[in-house]
């Protein structure tokens, strides 16, 4: 196996482990087996753990630029593409990794940096949609977009929380009608 | 010192320790070292770190009693009671222990099943004041409280996490502003 592949395998299997286990609920032997790779491997491609931690959350991240794209799909009106967001990052029975990093590892600055960074740019995002929805009178006004936006983010989160616990996506489900409920004009 | 001094101060570390670094992230020797006693005491009064887990998160929703209890405040009107149990739920820099848990130890049934009667029980208590504003007319009732009441929870959750990263209570306020627009007659 090459250099290169051991480290995407390691990436792989450390963003699968920390999901499901949690970061502080695993260790880089658990990460390196799961991997399939010896563990002196591990410390050739990453200097800590919470190295790997930072490019798991990078590539969870990547890993939804498809479910964020849609929030700019053109053609299709604002207020759908966030129930069509919200769908795509709807129900995880492993709950969001954002979320989850978010409860585990603020106490790490360098991660809780980068989950700042993430909050922004997705809130940026959803805001943007919403704004196009208040121009054309489909979404209400008496707040700012960056406001509405910040809910629905932190609704998202909120939401994959408690499916997490049922072990079930009706509140995720439930949540995008609310969300719905909470956007539209009336 | 008393054997049921040490269980209490083995409780109150726990709750300090867990909500600050994570379940996951401290060990039992943390918990026994901040609570002053001895590490052969803990396994005297506790099974197990999982059950101290599930004792510090009772002690933690037995805390939050009287921020609960303003929802039934009688002579105050129901969105403005919802807005105090907000507000008493408010900032904390280490976030929601129900929704660290929530990140952190679904894993764990025992845990996991605890957290879905909270979750079950705070929603009631706030579906019944929000019911008594859809009767009184001050709050939207083109869905069922149980929904807009689960909504709610999961949003002060998320907020929570928000603001967690952000170190700063921002996210919390901006939530309550939220919440009041989302739940309000038009």
């Amino acid at each position: 196996m090459s250099k290169q592949n051991h480290r995407n395998k390691i990436l792989a299997a450390g963003l699968a482990v920390f999901h499901e286990h949690g970061f502080n609920g695993s260790g880089v032997q658990d990460v390196v087996s799961f991997a399939g790779v010896p563990k002196g491997s591990f410390y050739n491609h990453f200097k800590s753990k919470e190295a790997l931690g930072l490019e798991v959350l990078d590539a969870y991240w990547e890993a939804g630029t498809e479910g964020r794209d849609v929030l700019r799909a053109s053609g299709v009106p604002p207020l759908k593409r966030i129930d069509r967001h919200l769908t795509l990052f709807g129900y995880d029975k492993n709950g969001c990794l954002v979320g989850n990093f978010s409860a585990e590892l603020a106490g790490i600055d360098e991660i809780r940096y980068r989950l700042a960074e993430l909050y922004e740019t997705w809130i940026d995002e959803v805001a943007i949609c919403i704004r196009e929805g208040q121009l054309d009178g489909t979404i209400r006004d008496d707040d700012k977009a960056a406001n509405l936006a910040e809910f629905v983010v932190e609704g998202i989160e909120g939401a994959k929380l408690k499916a997490k616990i049922d072990q079930d996506p009706g509140a995720v489900n439930r949540y995008r009608k609310s969300i719905r409920l909470f956007l539209q004009s009336r």
